[in-house]
């Protein structure tokens, strides 16, 4: 007799990308920032080690909220920080959707969508992309109606493509909010800064950010939501009564107020970015165009799952992606240093031409 | 028109003791260790720092699982730690409870299981203890009987007291788990190592154990499960990918291997309990005999709220608590430093000579 609720018992339980504990790889495949965090950041985690960490944190985490705040012009009610994306994505189902009740995505994209949607015991439906990776509105309109909550990555994954305002905004359930998981915001060519909030759709909006993407923080678990603050309010509720801690609250309250550090790093990864895009088509690959800190390329001819071998063999981890349902594969590759994607692009070359 | 969950809608939120942000408190509300953690610890937090935090944590907390195993002579796939035992509580529920199904705890007792249990969905029900804080087991047999999980804190808070193995054993539900939160273990005079998990009833028992509490690093967010490894691949399931930072991970890793740390801030602890116990009962209070890092004292004459109000105009807090239908209100006070507790008796004599 398993004591295990029925609906967890049957899952698999979302798969990370594979994160190898020794060293000497060439890490492409879990869209991590090539660079290190902000001087200012190691600072601020050194000043915490050195705090009274016997004490609790802030349980309000008042001095990040108003950091957020003053980035995008909003008031500290509107903002909620959580143990990274994936806690606040969690939040947002546990406050709004009971059992039964339906979520919806975008198809191919971030699969953790569904295994959270399964754990909160929701109905779930895929709203499948284009192969242009365009939305079909008016094919997922009639989902989209029923839905308590539709999560829109934006940059989307594995894509990376952006979808303009006008289709978001035709995305928000008429019964429900619309959730957009904005963790590749930054790297766009040019970042959202939350005007959707501010607009007549801001009151059925979330967006949710992550410091693991553009502040180069993925080891220490840091993202937030904003929202009109009754929405915020109801999440508080819901979430743990300390659920940041002391070191990331600091650590990620001085990585907003040192944006340059962030930004010239967005910069320069967006130059590798056009430049790995290029050699790759140069190398006979397909590229959709990326405004997130990865790029999703095909090859018309040779097998994808064998071009993920042959580089793993050589220690370069790209993401092999496949959802066979619709037909798609591909790998999906994070942009790193230059150095990381000239041995990815040498690598490359060499199995093209060979066999 | 409420989007937000009826169950959610209607609960006020888990209520944690004050947590002043500004200096010259003492502070004896929220059971914080008075001691600084182990300096391994914080240079532990230093070298993470300067490690790549730009790259995701290990998942899987590897080399922090070895070490709780080694602590505890277990196996690390029974060990599954999290964001703190709360997040660890969330988990459980989670993972075993649907909506509907019951969960079980004593009462008075940790008032935040009756807001995760709400969180989940689930019925729930109090099992009240004796005025001496002894388990009616009989009386609690029939809802034991129903339960899918009963949760024990072990020394339970407010009281401090702690209840014997064979209490404990009794109250395992036949069709589902004992969660036994062992937040204050470590106070105990002679501390639980696990053995219970050893015994034939070992399979239907998970045990929670935290770092705010005897390690000192309530600021840090770390705490972790165990029970025989079936328990643990359920939860895992349920958990976010990267629940625990790299941060966190490294200092809750340090803070394990400095066990002498640790047991000396017990001791001095165990020894200034004694005699806050001891000087409070020369005032005129009743105090449970405490295994934890607190005392509940109640006084025969003066009223509670009064005593919690006057110290705090002194910027003393300690935390007033009151269980209405059981008609029990008092004063739970967290061990400070002999210099705080000396603070709070001297206050305390002045309050009770005047009026």
């Amino acid at each position: 007799m398993s004591l295990v609720r029925p609906r967890v018992d049957c899952i698999e339980g979302y798969v990370p990308g594979e994160q190898p504990q020794d060293g000497g790889w060439v890490k492409l495949n879990t869209n991590e920032n090539p660079y290190p965090p902000s001087p200012q950041v190691v600072e601020a985690i050194e000043r915490a080690a050195r705090a009274p960490l016997n004490k609790y944190p802030d349980p309000l985490a008042t001095a990040f909220r108003r950091a957020v705040g003053e980035l995008f012009d909003v008031d500290p009610d509107w903002v909620l920080p959580a143990n990274g994306s994936d806690e606040n994505l969690t939040i947002l189902l546990r406050t709004y959707v009971d059992p039964g009740e339906l979520v919806s995505y975008p198809y191919p994209s971030y699969i953790l969508y569904e295994t959270l949607a399964d754990l909160q015991g929701a109905d779930h439906r895929r709203l499948t992309l284009r192969p242009d990776w365009s939305w079909d509105v008016e094919g997922a309109r009639e989902t989209i109606n029923h839905s308590k909550l539709v999560i829109v990555p934006n940059p989307n994954s594995p894509s990376g493509n952006r979808w303009d305002d006008t289709t978001i905004c035709s995305l928000i359930p008429p019964r429900g909010l619309l959730v957009l998981d904005e963790a590749y915001g930054d790297f766009a060519d040019e970042p959202h800064r939350m005007q959707l909030l501010q607009s007549e759709h801001g009151p059925r909006i979330v967006v949710t950010r992550t410091f693991s993407k553009s502040y180069s923080l993925a080891g220490l678990r840091l993202g937030f939501a904003v929202a009109h603050p009754e929405h915020i309010t109801a999440m508080r509720k819901v979430k743990d009564s300390y659920n940041c801690d002391a070191v990331a609250l600091a650590a990620g309250t001085a990585a907003l107020l040192d944006q340059q550090w962030m930004l010239d790093n967005c910069r320069k990864i967006r130059a590798t970015r056009a430049r790995l895009s290029e050699q790759l088509e140069r190398l006979g690959f397909d590229v959709v165009d990326s405004q997130a800190n990865f790029v999703w390329a095909t090859h018309p001819e040779r097998p994808h799952r064998e071009l993920y071998e042959q580089l793993k063999s050589q220690k370069i981890l790209v993401r092999f992606m496949q959802f066979p349902d619709v037909g798609v594969d591909g790998l999906r590759i994070t942009i790193g240093t230059d150095v990381e994607i000239d041995r990815l692009l040498e690598a490359l070359a060499d199995i093209l031409r060979s066999s």
